[in-house]
């Protein structure tokens, strides 16, 4: 079996428990307030910025070959700010209303430090992990939403066509890139896929709580 | 005022909230479980070995002139590791009996992230805000605590006078540091300040509580 | 004086040695012959896919404002090198005939290690000063090339009008950068300005004689 | 073959030609003058002082049960700087009379760019290769030194049993690198070795021939 479809069948337990998080049922059933999805809307704002760097810190250490490709995912990113902003508006949110979260700012410090320390398959399977998140947790929300829901272009941008093509390339390298690998980068390359979905149920936990800072907030 | 000074005043809401935590009341007052305890010791085990990279990516940004003493931290923290070692052997506690918690994998990731991205300066204030909370966090614990505690040790290490005087050194190295800082990064020094404040809180929170990882335990 | 002019003014000499490069003038004056250009062209075809590397390792250290703007540069030299495999197609030359010269790969280390250990401003000091000697060295060979020349599409794209507002406009942002260094921090910068010159006039002296590698070649 | 003896075999003639450098022959049959030591030494004390910086790059990419040897090199380093300074003293040679000569620049930024960026299995080759190269250069001088040399002290340093030994460890924590690295690392690390091999080449030739920095000196 390829290296992604192995690693989404070892962690299934917490894929699945990811799936079924009430932020995402709820969101899917239009039961969630405004003021709620607001809060992930900031929060997931000031994450896609943060991802920004995490891309260009992977850059130096990818083959030549993959540097075009990340550089795509660059430019995506600055189109889901705009889009962010657009939508922001149309709601009435202010995307700057709030600081990092207590759990957004660990997850992007995760990125950055892997980014830096660990080896070009392991902060790709960490990209792969969270895209492949968002696509699986978007499509949870779409089967359900009503088209007319103001929330459904975030959904169309995670759970649409252009972004399965973009998740299926990014398995198929990581795939390669697995084969490259020797037998402990792969247990490394393992470990950062289940950590990364440990910090995807995070987000959302965090998004259905509206935590802050733990023994402060 | 000295920044480090000025800074300790400024988060002063934060630094009382650390310095009365009910892990920290409990321990000093001998109503901490073994337990809960061994929770702590085994979650901070994992961070001091973690500080060991955090310094050693701290080193290339630094002058020439800190390169030694940086160099002896790192001797430092083996050292204190040993000490780990004999206290868990003496108690019986296996130090590898569990992964990281979220907080503690979070905080890790936040020090790599800031050795690698931040000046020299905004990491050096990192070293300094987590060594000074650790020396005053502990102290407190000292003022209270039976010298036949068999925690005690622990207390002696951060709370004695050679740990009292590394911190008087770190303190002295970040006036300088931000006496040579310009404005903006003066400015960033001061939110690492704050942000390692945050993260040490939701350290004993932790270890207070015993937290897994986000919607998962 | 803004810090850009006051460096130029203080590392003149060696500005001026640039300018006067052998490499430059025999170029200029139509005496270059085609196996000496084409030393050139490969090497810094070389160079100029190691600066996306370079430039990507910089946006991490960025302010945020920063990043769409460097992304840019990213862009842009993906299009510098499909004109350089439009060029060498048309004149028959194997781009990658070559493995890196010594002083290339030595260049390209710099930038790399500038890029993750200096700071922010250093960082950009290394960018504004490499842009900014090959629009000054490409100014000098425009003014005699003949405009029939096979080599003009080269020096039009550093000489030109995009390329002047884009390295005017790196000399605005390095000045608002030296304006907000502290001043030992500003030394480093003018220190790094007068390495990056260095480096490019051993590099123009790499492309005028052809070297290998020192003791093997 | 284990890794480092095929590399060995692999770039032979570089590796000879590094044994058979005019320095090392001179400096061997006492030939050499004290001015050309002197160089020399300057260069090679900056380049030992810059070794503390790679190596402490590098441990926060290497697996924890190597942190603490690579934190034995940085107090071997330091050691060292001091033997230099000792030997300096003895012999009248002011050790910060001059700037790093370019080849010397070159591969600091060298060493400096692959421990941040290279995986940490490459990175380690190039602390072996250059450890090895050392080891086997300093042997040939040995060979023919008169013991009473002002220089002895150097040879007996990278020339001895101590030094012998270490070089011993790392080749064999390399080669058990090479075994579990996949077959793309494994290229990337041979091609590591042959780039380390052709910078210390080039460092002996500085030495003996001076260098400055080309085009200006």
């Amino acid at each position: 079996m390829a290296f992604a479809a192995e690693q989404l069948a070892r962690v299934k337990p917490l894929w699945d428990r990811m799936l079924s998080h009430r932020f995402l049922l709820e969101t899917r059933d239009g039961k969630i307030s405004g003021d709620r999805f607001a809060v992930w809307m900031r929060q997931d704002y000031l994450f896609v910025e943060a991802a920004i760097p995490f891309i260009a810190a992977v850059i130096p250490k990818a083959p030549a070959k993959h540097w075009e490709s990340l550089a795509g995912v660059i430019t995506a990113l600055f189109k889901e700010l705009k889009l962010f902003e657009e939508r922001a508006q149309a709601v009435g949110v202010n995307l700057r209303g709030a600081p990092p979260s207590f759990t957004n700012h660990a997850y992007i410090q995760f990125l950055l430090a892997t980014a830096y320390r660990a080896s070009y398959a392991e902060a790709y399977t960490v990209l792969y992990t969270a895209e492949k998140a968002y696509y699986d947790s978007w499509n949870v929300v779409k089967r359900g939403l009503d088209k007319r829901s103001k929330w459904y272009p975030f959904v169309e941008n995670w759970a649409g066509d252009a972004f399965a093509a973009y998740v299926q390339y990014l398995e198929g390298e990581l795939n390669a890139l697995a084969d490259e690998a020797g037998a402990a980068e792969q247990a490394r390359m393992a470990e950062y896929f289940e950590l990364t979905t440990r910090y995807e149920i995070a987000f959302w936990e965090m998004a259905a709580t509206g935590e802050g800072w733990p023994g402060v907030d």
